[in-house]
């Protein structure tokens, strides 16, 4: 199946790729000695962009599967607890 | 210039690795088309994943290099500053 | 007008109604010079009792105000977009 | 016994009389059945204000409880796992 993101899935994984690569970052900085303050905030920097995949993927999620006309009124209740366990889990990390 | 964290280097390192692994493993859900809220959970994990990074890095500075007796009363207040700083980075990412 | 909210509005209102108490109780705390730690943790129990809060009329804005079948498809890009743009202001506070 | 923040109790106090009326403002706003995008954002300002008290108390403490030169080398590690531990809790609120 496919789901509501499919249409931005190259810019979800070309910001995954970087995210990834600021991870590498963070350990090279580890590995070289680096200042623990600068590290901390390279550290913000990751879990922002991390922030801002999950925003992109809550906006196509809340515009394809959610407002889906085709989902009947039982399904949505599930289908919005599942979304708001989903930003719970994202503010209380 | 050795900083604080070189002592607990590796287990800073390991640890780095993993979330670089889990970040590809974000990215593996995105390709595969899985379902948005279980990308969503996996992010949360990844963020808190970092966020433990974060505090081991501010228990060694904080331990090694903020409460180093050498440092004198000027650069104290500095050195605060900064953490205080970072830690606010962290809240507000 | 009235909101999604409308139904839940007591349990919204009992709650913030604490949340007021709790904030008193931290300013009680300075005032009568407590730990700083247990403070910081009663600020912390602060906070997640308002991301209940924002996580209840977020449940309930979703339910009532984005799955509306009367909304116009061209609202529901720009209602999408309110939404994602507080869950981001909350995940960024 | 008068801890670190006892010099700028005033300003604290202060500052959690503001959150305390932006709270009661918050309240105001559902009993009035304002927007709920607008309330989130309030909520967020909220948040806000509470982690700058937390940042404030988390600076005193550290100038004044942890970096105490009085403090023993034995004693100053529990010190700084109860810091971490608030901190941990504040970013995982």
């Amino acid at each position: 199946m496919k789901y509501g993101y499919a249409d931005n899935k190259d810019k979800l994984l070309h910001r995954l790729r970087r995210v990834e690569g600021q991870v590498r970052g963070v350990a090279h900085m580890v590995e070289e000695d680096k200042y623990c303050i600068d590290i901390l905030t390279q550290i913000s920097a990751v879990e922002a962009a991390m922030d801002k995949v999950a925003l992109e993927l809550l906006r196509t999620h809340t515009k394809h599967c959610l407002m889906d006309d085709k989902i009947g009124p039982q399904n949505r209740d599930e289908k919005v607890e599942e979304v708001i366990g989903a930003v719970g889990r994202l503010l209380a990390k």
